[in-house]
């Protein structure tokens, strides 16, 4: 059976150019013992992957040049050697950015059993959702009342991150781009914001009006001026938890960072980075906690969906553009 | 009786001039009920003292212009209306910059048995050294064999803090200035670098170069290129004790930030600002565990000395020349 995938052929300066993505095709080798073959139906593309393609090993490997890239991926059992996952079991895996995978099933999760599409599982149920979850609850330590700030608050992380603060009481602001992103935000009582042609200040002042006490909570998924002006309104004892910094990653030579640091003293803040990874152990109590309100429609989920298994670095470059509203996918 | 005190005139833009501290005097009103006169003999200077001189209210109220400045202070009681505080008490307090002070009882601690000269409880055993072992022990959570990165090393608190690490093993780095400084921490055990002529990439360079393993701890009581280059040398789950930033103190507009804060993702670390006093509480258990270090003669501390009322503003200046090591202090 053919496989098509991509790979990358140089690890890029800078915003990555759309060449950077080569598309192959291999004959797999037959199926070892233990070993199974999925049609994949759901890709997904994710920020992290940037981090990925720079050669230099952060809390993850660097994808290997001209090897098939990594990602996650829904798909269907089409062929196996693990009676563990019979023909027709749908399964999570990190085969993604080809059309058919073949890895050994401990590599696999089956799909857990809410009544939800499958692709939540690659969005609102799957990493991103449980990235919300975790930064808001275990890093930021979230409590009732809390007002939180969310930077990139109508991505895949962010739409989760305010909805879930939205339902514990406080003020919920969220940072966002475009108009669309902010309508989104305030049609779920999310008081939106957008950095659009403001600088530090400007967005300061604007974080002030939409939320004149101050934050408890910052849920960091951008940095830059979001974090500048951000820092500029915590309260005492706020907590900022650091899921990402995508206005920082397709930088060459790094930036300035804030002018204002000193706030973390002035307002005896606590700054947090995570990776979800090292949380993983508790994703079973996300999906009890999460699952049944994403299945009961109490928690909206959007998606950015491409079609086709070409669209694939077009979806992933869409990231960095903010084009996307919710989780970015790829149907096959 | 007169007391002589020193005043501000104005909040300063930058680094303060010498003139805009003014000696004043006045004849002290009777004492009312409750109330105490001490002969101060120990005035402490310190660098938070310069965020009172901002007119910004920020943890702690600003100086009051042409009013008595405060600041920590031991003396002697003179004359007493609470008997509590008989005559010939040494006490603790806040009537400092001044040689005689008048304050509710209320307002005195007397100072704890330890055979310790009376000056330590400004210092080691005062708030710079509470600060030290709540940086440590409460912010940073610092663990048996942690390695641990100090700036500010031979300063107040940093000349604490590494003490207190080096006894809880691991690697000891201290930053600071001056080659009697370095010599100061080498000749206890302390890796001495200096920052001065490097830029970040240097002192990163130096500090990998010193503990290659990387830090578990950092306590930050410098800012600017000493924040930078200990991001840089983070290990994993790494926590940063935010007591100070002195390199910014004197800014008028504020600098940018480091260019690696990306680094607190990477290295899933936390930063946390903290301000001693609220953490007093715990002030009995630090004393309960320092000064008997300190009566035994385990823990050493220096003291930079001026002398005379008249050159309490000098020994504050020199805070931010660095021309102290240890505690700075004047003496009566």
């Amino acid at each position: 059976m053919q496989s098509r995938y991509f790979t990358i052929n140089d690890y890029p300066q800078g915003t990555p150019a759309r060449e950077l993505f080569e598309l192959h095709e291999q004959e797999l080798p037959t199926l070892g013992e233990g070993e199974v073959r999925i049609r994949n139906t759901w890709l997904s593309v994710d920020p992290y992957m940037r981090g990925r393609m720079s050669g230099v090993k952060t809390y993850i490997d660097p994808f290997e040049l001209n090897a098939p890239l990594e990602g996650a991926a829904i798909g269907e059992v089409v062929e196996s050697r693990d009676s563990a996952f019979p023909e027709g079991t749908k399964v999570r895996h990190m085969g993604g950015w080809r059309d058919i995978a073949q890895l050994p099933g401990a590599q696999l999760e089956p799909l857990p059993a809410f009544e939800v599409p499958d692709q939540a599982y690659l969005g609102v149920l799957g990493m991103p959702g449980m990235t919300a979850w975790t930064g808001l609850n275990r890093i930021a330590e979230m409590q009732d009342g809390d007002n939180v700030l969310v930077s990139g608050a109508a991505g895949a992380v962010g739409s989760l991150a305010v909805q879930l603060a939205k339902a514990k009481g406080g003020t919920v602001v969220g940072i966002a781009g475009s108009q669309d992103k902010l309508d989104w935000l305030e049609a779920r009582g999310v008081k939106a914001v957008s950095y659009r042609g403001k600088d530090a200040a400007q967005l300061t002042e604007a974080l002030r009006e939409a939320c004149p006490e101050g934050f408890d909570v910052y849920y960091e998924n951008v940095g830059g001026t979001c974090l500048e002006a951000a820092l500029n309104t915590l309260r005492v004892g706020a907590r900022i938890a650091v899921c990402g910094m995508i206005a920082r990653y397709n930088e060459n030579t790094p930036s300035a960072g804030p002018g204002n640091l000193a706030m973390i003293l002035i307002r005896r803040a606590r700054m947090e980075g995570f990776i979800v990874f090292d949380h993983w152990a508790h994703y079973p109590q996300f999906l009890e906690e999460v699952g049944p309100q994403v299945e009961g429609g109490q928690i909206d989920y959007e998606e950015t969906v491409e079609e086709g298994l070409e669209r694939t670095p077009d979806a992933f470059l869409k990231l960095f553009e903010g084009a996307n509203r919710g989780k970015m996918l790829v149907r096959l």
